[in-house]
């Protein structure tokens, strides 16, 4: 119970326009919902909303901004006074394509953020319309065919004062976090649902501020994430870290690095949290050392890029 | 967003105590958390709560009682005011086995219920002590090894008057619903959380009051569920509805006649509605003769039969 | 070990070529190898010779011919002279596309075989060129993505007789057949590897002769199989029998109506035989008058309807 | 075609027969067909043969000897005296539980083999009695409920040697091998049937002869080999090679080390070679070092460990 109904869509900056669009078009199997000064916005078949998706060309990768979805009005209401308060607001915008008045605002990060209550539901054309009408698209079997965007991994230079505020100014739930030995905050996994994860924060050891971690998409079935892992294997995508299931949050997954250079995981599973009184499961250095679920290491490229990304002395590419 | 944080426990009666508390062991694969008072309690590996089922010998089957967690206490107050001013409170009880003061109600077809917000933790033992700690107990593989109790439908003589008491006064959220040519509401699927669905009515087309269609326990894949089948049709248990997939809610399942008598499934998958202003669906009796997803038809007992069971003269066996 | 190296390539007849096409190309996600003589070659992307499958437009539906191919020059001397042993032979021809000196015959149904041993193996095309070289093509992910033609079953009006002839000329081992109760066969699954079925026959009650029942294409998973099903949902292609798993064989299937009416199996599972010995496993009609594997009924058109179809009074359409 | 109907049983030793037994029986799900002369035999519920493992506890563990089965009687002959011709012949022997005579042999490497043709084929008790009469067994659900034996792999101090031998004298088919740059063969995948692999060699690079690399058991979904993992999460068995797909072989796997210190594979999947011309695919050093199917590394140890294992020095533990 949350007053977040739920993230997204984000926009998405990548150097490599035409290939970052081929990769979400053809290989994730995403559909073009339209396009609208110089961005392309795409969908999985499953997103409810007109889409998921803003990408926009620029010189470099990176998350442009993030949008959030309020459960209703006075929700909206709430949580800009609480973003006002923490002194992090920025003020009203005009919405989006398909969404009514936004409030924007950045983390203490600085990723950029708006929030909003009205939205426009996706209504299909001829040629998509579902068999089955609580659906709300056609299931086009094109490359991944990802159902909907699924979850948000944000890079912060101080993961414990930007998840306090995901939980304090956001209305966020903590369901895990790591705390390495000297009391530093490596990674919090935060949810407005009982999914195990939907924002996540986890340490930018660079200089540099406003970073993103990755983008998930959603399909329904760990056989979909290998799949995916086989379609990428024959399409010349640069696999960062092979199908296996995450200790954290327990999610399957598949990691790559789409042309554009930002990383995009394909995921399935992971619990779900019924309990309204669901202590944070806090994991020290020792446990997460053990690896992921069935013990393999954590590929090393995973704890450092980001995108943008930065060089070895702390400027971007 | 709702006040109810899930359904559960829920207290089943049967006439072969021994021959389902095998069933629920060992071929359901649920581990004996306890016994008291001639019930044993139950639970699936990722229940979080101390046991999701109470088995009781009787004289007949069907669902002695449901528990409906209130996801806080304040939550607990509004909805035992709307049950009152709604004339089917029956009063507050001493907490069962792990949980505190409940109220006890029924609904307009004479299902009783009873509301907390007070529960236990479940503590595994060392033997059953999880190696990951963001999972309540060690994963044990026997039989199918169903994860947590997951959604209840129950018979209704009376389904719209039962559906509206459910999200008027226990504040459920009806994601679909059936309605035929002539107005009869003839199932309704709702949740109080985003998966598509926790508590359903469906149509009793018998003279009998009160009775249950089935319990449903969760498996994270659908292969679970198909193996579910193969270890039944190798335990002369009786597959009702060979696994498929339904067209509302979208879910994969598996039906079988528990030795008492029960329906029972194992399920997997279903679709999970992230828009607060989600429309209800509604499908009418041309619609849903298209059978199941893949077009399959239903089982013809699948509209008759419940528990207790019966007779063609409208009396029980 | 059998003189048999496999079945196929198959040349399939469709009154509705360019949606025949579309139904394999762009459903089955099968390849275009090339187009020779008003004919279209296709074929899946683990197919190790040209192609699988040659399209033929034509008044009417069903099987044209079947290849065979021998397990090696002595191989398809010995079957040579078995089949005129038979009086079934017809004679040398040149070998289709891809494929040296073929032998022309007919089962005593009067279904069209070729039997040959040279052939040439797929070389694929820069942009079909697998990452893996242990792999004939690139995966393709584009509707099914079947891998390979599977199996083939044949309608005949005397079951025994053309299995007998299997057995004896071509070679092939009987694993499962079933006899009815006045000692009709009604089926014979037959193999020539350790594979559970590759030539089946089921009985054709009509008085048509050299019918198809239907063509199976394999995919890697059953979760594969429910997709497909997913896919044909939302293509408006007809299921005639939902996915599920047969008893005989125990294969995983999804059985649809392609647009020319011939009935296509996208496949998966079933069980292997290494026992030299093994005994043919013989079932009778009341043994499957119990249903598939998990109890469900067949679909009765599955026992009537084939290609050529069958007007009521015997004539085709 | 090859005169080998297939692999097994195995007769592994173990210093832990009690913990090794646990293993096999509860985690593995095996089920014990009898125990004679202090060995416990072991079966799958897919295994036509009485056993296809026979435990025998021992000062180290290790390989004692692989059964093979031909496939005729003249087969036999054929490959006793290509064994006797190659000098590495021992002689025949009365059969072990279940099998007639065999003849003794080892290959280059020192590994223990018997073959023979007679057998004696699986009748289960009652309570074992499949419900499905082509399956030899009932589906326990218990542990992993591997479904039968599959696939052997040996150490060999010279990789060639031994594959020339298996092909010759044993008639085994090479799909696969390893060729580093200074012409050393480093594996070899064989197989006796479609299957892409049933007799493997790799490379020990100790001083040690006759040892093992690893014994498979097959389970007819990747889903089930994750369940495995699963499993041995809780179970406290170490996971050596978390669940990932090969790219030699494209076999799923889950690769562990069972209490006695042998290295066991859960596996399904993998490609079947239909053209009885397959040419075999040869790796370089450059193109295994691309990781496994998905990209992923090799786990060091996987190159270096086998039972009985060896110490630094060179003497067994």
């Amino acid at each position: 119970m949350s007053d977040i109904a739920h993230l997204g869509p984000v926009e998405l900056l990548t150097p490599k326009g035409d290939e970052t669009l081929h990769f979400f078009h053809e290989l994730m199997g995403m559909e073009i919902e339209g396009e609208e000064g110089g961005s392309v916005y795409l969908r999985g078949w499953g997103d409810y909303q007109r889409y998921s998706l803003k990408l926009t060309e620029s010189p470099s990768s990176g998350l442009a901004c993030a949008g959030l979805r309020a459960y209703s009005p006075q929700a909206l209401e709430r949580r800009v006074a609480a973003i006002e308060a923490a002194g992090l607001g920025e003020g009203w915008i005009e919405g989006a394509r398909g969404r009514g008045p936004s409030y924007r605002f950045r983390d203490p990060d600085g990723h950029a953020f708006e929030i909003y209550f009205e939205v426009e539901r996706y209504e299909p054309p001829e040629h998509l319309r579902p068999t089955l009408k609580n659906q709300p698209q056609r299931y086009v079997p094109r490359g991944c065919a990802v159902r909907r965007f699924d979850h948000l991994n944000l890079l912060a230079g101080d993961v414990r004062a930007n998840r306090l505020f995901a939980q304090e100014a956001l209305d966020y739930r903590l369901y895990e976090r790591v705390e390495l030995d000297d009391g530093t905050e490596a990674g919090a996994w935060m949810s407005a649902t009982i999914n195990a994860h939907e924002l996540i924060y986890t340490q930018d050891h660079s200089h540099a501020r406003g970073r993103l971690h990755h983008l998930a998409y959603w399909v329904d079935t760990r056989e979909e994430c290998m799949r995916a892992g086989d379609i990428f294997v024959d399409s010349d995508i640069r696999i960062e870290f092979a199908p296996s299931r995450h200790a954290v949050a327990q999610g399957f997954f598949v990691y790559v690095i789409e042309p554009g250079g930002n990383r995009i995981e394909v995921t399935s599973g992971g619990y779900q949290v019924y309990d309204p009184q669901q202590p944070t499961v806090v994991w020290t250095a020792a446990e997460r050392a053990r690896g992921q679920f069935w013990g393999n290491p954590t590929v090393a490229s995973f704890h450092t890029y980001g995108t943008p990304p930065i060089e070895a002395d702390g400027h971007e590419h």
